[in-house]
């Protein structure tokens, strides 16, 4: 299932143009390697989660300039018409090496690398860093929130305040890797067949002339697929309606789901409202929660004994907001045969091609990753970067969600607690290898 | 000019739709009016700046299920046929009122109305605060840079850090409508005919065998549109190297136009280079400064003495990272004919289609707003909220993005300096008046 939405090649800082058209004009046109990495965040994230890859495939395999972009650029008056005449036969006929999505990796691990005549691979910097950027940081974001939660199951409901349109689709694909269960985003389950969760709003309660009239009119509309929202007038008071209106929809042979609570004290009040359905004997009846949730909320309320079977996670992993970017960057380290390296204060780059190696116990836990040279081998370890395209032409057929769920899931199980910590600064040791090392 | 990517009906909760089958089923099809306000944030925003009402008109006049969609909401097993047939025929036949896209608002206010058969004003709320929503706050963030740059140009440098793709042409829209002067952004520049602007990366300076060299050549390129990156070796050899090259340049009658700082003490290093240049003669070339600024930043570097006289905004006004959403809702206010609340603890909302009425001084400047009934008239005060669709149908073709920086650049000098404050909350006065108040 591909069906991104095409960013096309106008989706670019225009210095990539600019730089370009000087590479062309002065024929620099040797190849080119481009490592693409997330400097060192360990002040906010101990791992990242790798997402984005089937997005930057479909859209190298197919990019081209139409010949209305090609008509945008000549209007700028910056362009020759050589350089034009050039853009328009352009295809992208390099290599890439990256860690599959779903793959666990530390900051400063190349996790994209692109072999291609300069021109190509310096296109693509501004898409690229958007791309695997953003939905690694939003994956990153979830696996926080799934480890907090502890094996209860998130739904995402970030969708009207993520940033724009594509972002709450990749927030929904990105959550669904890291493990969410489900979403609200309609237009996710359409594109990429995530499951979709939802039920009602405080206007629908609203809408009825009391809250046990709007639910019994739920339980009529959909018997099976009813979850309460409690918390619009007073919430215990809701949970009692919402008892009454189970016991109505039990004489039909219908059973409710569950209830939500969306405002006020999480703790107690879903310890009263536990109290509530137990005492009605509704023990299967779960309580969800949403309103301003992510992993630090997520912890605490649980921490402190709220009584809550599920939560909706909204905004705060919809644009991770204790972390709203990632520091991620495209840097050029091989040109014609040469290593290169920049040396600006606080920004030095690694040279050379890489490969990521990671050691693990027999049981599969991570031991530590080495960056090493890309055709260098290190024994016993698992090397990360997989060939996914060459001369252009993607080598595999695009792994499932289900698949990269899974792929996640096992990563995630093998990395030891403590890096999981949402508090703590643990970093996971990563070395580089003595081959790389001698190459700087 | 609209060419804004259509949402489409999918854009949505689930829940949207859940509540409009249980209304369709239960003949719930009265008229409501919401309203869509951002929920009081001062803790990080004095003020916001309306963006996204073209965008949001464009989508309603649009607003239609295609077969294909109908096709998926079948496969999800929850909607009767009823429904559906319904859902295909619906368009949206509703009123909105809205503030002009570049009005400066506050917290609170209202800032647009729909009213409408309840099942379209309530399947337009995700949509609708997720355009608003990301647009408003990009435009706020960007304003308050306008502000501390106190004259100097922004240029907005995010693509690559945006929170996706329609997020990096709407801040590009977004940041043009509060004073940048241009964009990196190629496909804003099409989209939108904002200006673009970029010249070159480290990349380019490593991929000649000198900077010097890379200069030199990019100056050939591009003659008349020349702005080097220093900092890629070192920066004050960096600007001799520009030195020497704008020497080349001057002797062939080409000036160039300014250097590019992107790492290392701001402060410092723009004097050393303004020193250097000066002392070349070079008094009209320019000093931009990129990476990491936002109004913070800007402020500080400016009050340090730095010799800067533009700036390349990016990630963090792109994301607005100090405060990355709002807190932007979307409430029925009134239902059939009566009055709409909501009580839930902390969340309580104002009842009641209304009117957003701004008093001036004479000379221009904003005293205070006053919120009120939507019918009333308060004599000498401008009402901020004009209706803007009726009966589905706008009713005035968009204004020009140039149209719209005027009107918030009049909107901004009008606003007293203490509120545009960057620091300190100072609340503007927003009253209710005895009209509305009498409604509650």
């Amino acid at each position: 299932m591909t069906q991104h939405h095409r960013a096309g090649p106008l989706f670019t800082d225009l210095y990539e143009l600019t730089m370009t058209a000087g590479y062309f004009a002065h024929r620099v046109l040797d190849t080119a390697t481009f490592s693409l990495y997330i400097r060192d965040a360990y002040s906010t994230r101990n791992f990242f989660v790798a997402a984005g890859l089937e997005q930057v495939l479909d859209e190298l395999a197919g990019f081209r300039f139409s010949d209305e972009e090609i008509d945008y650029l000549k209007t700028t008056g910056r362009f020759s018409a050589d350089f034009l005449f050039f853009l328009k036969q352009l295809r992208f006929s390099g290599d890439v090496y990256a860690m599959p999505e779903g793959t666990v990796f530390f900051a400063n691990e190349p996790v994209l690398e692109v072999t291609a005549p300069i021109i190509e691979a310096q296109l693509l910097e501004t898409f690229l860093l958007n791309t695997v950027g953003f939905q690694t940081m939003i994956a990153s974001k979830a696996a926080r929130c799934i480890h907090a939660a502890a094996g209860r199951p998130l739904i995402d409901f970030s969708l009207r305040r993520t940033q724009g349109q594509d972002a709450g689709l990749n927030v929904a694909r990105s959550t669904f890797i890291a493990g969410f269960t489900a979403t609200s985003n309609v237009l996710a389950g359409k594109t990429y067949g995530i499951p979709v969760s939802g039920t009602m709003a405080h206007s629908y309660v609203g809408a009825f002339d009391g809250e046990k009239d709007a639910f019994l009119a739920y339980s009529e509309t959909f018997p099976e697929q009813c979850i309460f929202l409690i918390d619009t007038y007073d919430t215990l008071e809701g949970a009692k309606n919402a008892v009454a209106v189970a016991n109505e929809m039990k004489k039909k042979g219908h059973t409710l789901i569950g209830v939500r609570l969306d405002s006020g004290d999480t703790v107690s009040l879903s310890q009263g409202v536990r109290r509530i359905l137990d005492d009605a004997g509704f023990y299967d009846v779960k309580i969800f929660a949403s309103s301003g949730f992510d992993e630090f909320k997520i912890a605490k309320v649980l921490s402190d004994g709220a009584r809550i079977d599920a939560f909706g996670v909204g905004t705060k992993v919809g644009v991770s907001s204790d972390a709203p970017f990632v520091d991620v960057v495209y840097k050029m380290v091989h040109f014609k045969d040469r290593e290169v390296r920049k040396l600006s204060p606080g920004k030095v780059t690694l040279a050379g091609e890489k490969q990521v190696f990671r050691n693990k116990k027999t049981n599969g836990y991570f031991v530590e990753d080495i960056i090493g040279v890309r055709d260098e081998s290190i024994l016993g370890s698992e090397p990360l970067l997989e060939k996914v395209m060459e001369n252009g032409i993607v080598l595999r057929a695009h792994p499932s969600l289900e698949e990269i769920r899974k792929r996640f899931a096992l990563n995630f199980s093998s990395l030891d607690e403590k890096y999981k910590s949402i508090s703590d600064v643990v970093v996971y040791p990563v070395k580089l290898s003595h081959g790389l090392e001698k190459l700087q």
